[in-house]
């Protein structure tokens, strides 16, 4: 069994930020699909969970990029497993551009979820055969575990619609991260490229649900983020960027 | 060279609508994106129009689905060229379930604008040499000159945020579809499916823009749908359901 599987992919003009790069929404989609091809090939992907009820549930995600795959540029994701346990699984990534320079990395925290109880699985229980775990830590800092944001900057209030939602009937994961960036205006991004996002999950949200979107800025060039609903937080997220020179 | 050119998809999970089906918008951005890749193909694309600083800009769509992919499923697109005059191109496009099966029809129109005078250029003298247009018309009911909506049902504002720019620093064509989509409710897709999708692009939005999101409810399975600033009409639209049995 393949204890990585690599992919290539081509950015095309329309898929592209106004700063002529991949937006972070798309990498964050491909990082899931390429996840979820890699589980499906090692036999512990959605046919194997629904078996028992259980579904994978993504948890954490950080990602770190010292660039960011330009306009009509190929660029690769390659995938492997970290770690497994009872409660979570850590998968990486490895970002690299056309000629095989490294570009990025991302670390990402998996639970399985029972689908009814909506409650953690025993992983070990789930998989009891030995896995094809790599061991490799990526070189991304350590998810940080964030506070609740006490005094925001800017307070925003958005009602989830339609296209948020998606086959499992809550709020898609990239919909979370484009609200969090539309805090952020175009001037902003045409000087400013993320260099490291963080996001954690904590509660779902459903269709019609209003929320907070919460920005605090940190220091020059961090800032925490938050999606809340009265009575919960959603998300918690950090974005860090670099001028652009 | 190819007068026409078909593409294969898969539809993952994670690209789902709540009812397990392809997307509206994601259907609109693979045209988009096959239409580019044949008119590469046949040198009629972005490379040969920049060199007389034009550039394609799509004006109308419409689409008549009798079936959507579903979860996990396969499909074609196949594209060729309808006809090109002085003003305009349309351009058709087949949609198949991984059987052969017929499940949809497209036509589209485009036009090459000048990118600095932002104004139609002559696409005769653009292309003097004779181009792979294969003729056939679909079986997509023409284009209808909507008139602007007078009495609307809702008004709902919107002003366009960073994730709804692309990479010509306008409002993503997937966007405009997404914003309409939006003004139904999770209920309404669950008991409808789309049958007929019609949208005309009149004039251009950027970042910061605040618009309104009328509609209005023409008969029981069709809505008519406008996107306008104070002073200009941006999209007419028009929506037909076929209620799900």
């Amino acid at each position: 069994m393949e204890s990585q599987i690599t992919e290539t992919y081509f950015l095309s003009a329309a898929r592209c930020t106004p700063e002529d790069e991949l937006p972070l929404p798309a990498l964050v989609q491909k990082l899931i699909d390429i996840a979820t091809l890699h589980a499906n090939r090692i036999d512990i992907g959605y046919d194997r969970l629904i078996k028992n009820n259980c579904a994978w549930v993504l948890s954490r995600v950080a990602i770190e990029m010292e660039r960011w795959p330009g306009i009509n540029e190929s660029y690769s994701v390659t995938t492997w497993i970290v770690s497994l346990n009872r409660f979570y699984s850590d998968r990486a990534f490895r970002i690299c551009d056309s000629d095989g320079n490294v570009i990025g990395h991302a670390l990402t925290t998996w639970v399985a979820i029972d689908i009814d109880a909506r409650r953690p699985a025993n992983l070990l229980s789930l998989f009891p055969e030995e896995l094809p775990v790599k061991g490799d830590i990526p070189p991304v800092k350590p998810f940080v575990r964030h506070s609740q944001i006490e005094i925001a900057d800017e307070v925003t209030p958005y009602t989830f619609c339609y296209c948020d939602i998606d086959c499992n009937r809550h709020v898609n994961t990239t919909r979370y991260v484009e609200l969090l960036l539309n805090r952020f205006d175009l001037g902003f991004f045409d000087e400013n490229r993320i260099s490291r996002f963080e996001i954690a999950f904590q509660n779902e949200a459903h269709f019609g649900d209003s929320v907070d979107v919460k920005i605090a800025r940190s220091d020059n060039n961090e800032f925490r983020l938050e999606i809340a609903d009265e009575k919960r937080t959603l998300t918690r997220a950090a974005i860090t960027v670099t001028p652009r020179s």
